[in-house]
């Protein structure tokens, strides 16, 4: 076997779901693939602008097929970027938000194959902002924390008791399993009453959620079947859901409220 | 004047700077813009992706031209929309990040103008991805925090001091001119050597960066003159930052001991 003689890889976010949310750069990108490796959370729409000719393997590891492991995946990428040129390792949202991507850059980079960033949207900051909801809202507060709500451990991540005590918008990826166990330390702290929202498939024709306080969220959640894939999102900012400020007047009069301060 | 049958505006986030990280869905929609009104960090590039008949108007806050107020971009935005039809607002980065997005959405609900959310690559994550940094590493930590250097107060965001003590990737927007200030927050923490950068004009050819520990960050900066408009990133990751490991036996045995733990 012949290898090629420019291999590369890049390494591009998909964004949350909706297709138009790739980047132009991304969307480039697919368009001069040899190969597309792509996730389970990547729109089927997005692999028709890779070439019709260009080699599409679904590496992802959902839906009971085969699940490949992360050294799979790395070598898969060495060995197409070898034998077929310039390889698209398309990722659901950011590929460096809790995507291993960079492990995947590092392996590669190993073995001296080229590499290409091309952030995604994240699900993260797009699909409460989808909403309606923005993760930062001027007089409400001045930061957003975005965590993992599954460990390598298999427990809830230690950062998550900090964040019950900031006054950040907490957004919890990979959690909706322990949306329970999160309530229950807004509970502890005093805090059941803040402003919290569950999103399944955000961004997608099928995306859909729960808004409530986190205290109530869980119960609210499992009555609409709300489950995985999806996040939770916890603050003030998820006041301003449409679904807590049912009228315009509402609205405004919160909004007039706020800039008077 | 006659008014325009259908008012709309598009809240659209440009990304950190290179125009190709723009998304397919925001592109698509200045192709289709009336008027286009953006910010000072939005490529020049990009409006000429907007009709040539379209009308373009700047309304960043920078460079010393008339600084628009808050309102009269509300304003503006009304007009605009209510004579030409479509108009698109163009920002920096994620309209939701910091971005009063928000606010512009609220004031142009209260006049029944639909307003279309379309999310953007914020700088806070892509900007560090850009360099080969990720916010979040297995192994090395579970979040990451974003917060502004810059509170309406004028002093440096409470939450700073909670995210110091936190093994939160933390990223600071608006934040430079606080270098020094914010590394003191860690040195009372003893943490003043956790790694750390600074980025200005990232994603554009013009960008520059100075890696060390926070302890060193402002000196570093200060010497570089890297300043403003920038961000600071802080935590563990930035260690996997190429000027940390200066040759690829150090990355790939820290990749192999990491994945050993």
């Amino acid at each position: 076997m012949s290898y090629h003689p420019q291999p590369k890889v890049s390494l591009v976010g998909a964004g949350p779901g909706d297709p138009d949310l790739i980047t132009v750069k991304g969307w480039k990108a697919l368009q001069n693939a040899d190969v597309v490796l792509y996730d389970a959370l990547v729109s089927p729409e997005l692999l028709e602008e890779a070439p019709a000719k260009a080699v599409k393997i679904y590496v992802g590891k959902r839906a009971g097929k085969h699940s490949y492991k992360q050294e799979e995946i790395n070598r898969l990428m060495l060995e197409c970027a070898m034998k077929y040129g310039h390889v698209v390792r398309l990722k659901g949202g950011d590929p460096f938000v809790f995507g291993r991507g960079h492990e995947e850059m590092t392996y590669l980079a190993g073995y001296g194959v080229p590499v290409y960033v091309i952030p995604g949207i994240s699900s993260s900051i797009s699909l409460p902002a989808l909403q309606g909801v923005p993760v930062t809202r001027r007089h409400l507060n001045e930061s957003f924390w975005v965590l993992t709500g599954t460990t390598r451990a298999g427990t809830l991540s230690s950062d998550v008791s900090l964040a019950v005590k900031s006054s950040a918008t907490v957004i919890i990826l990979m959690g909706i399993r322990r949306l329970r166990e999160i309530a229950e330390l807004y509970r502890s702290e005093g805090r059941a009453d803040i402003p919290a929202m569950v999103i399944q498939n955000g961004s997608l024709p099928e995306e859909r959620s729960a808004v409530g306080t986190i205290g109530e969220l869980p119960a609210l959640a499992e009555a609409q079947q709300i489950g995985t894939p999806g996040i939770i999102v916890i603050g003030e900012t998820v006041r301003l859901h449409r679904d807590f400020s049912k009228t315009l007047f509402q609205l405004n009069s919160l909004h007039q409220e706020l800039v008077a301060q």
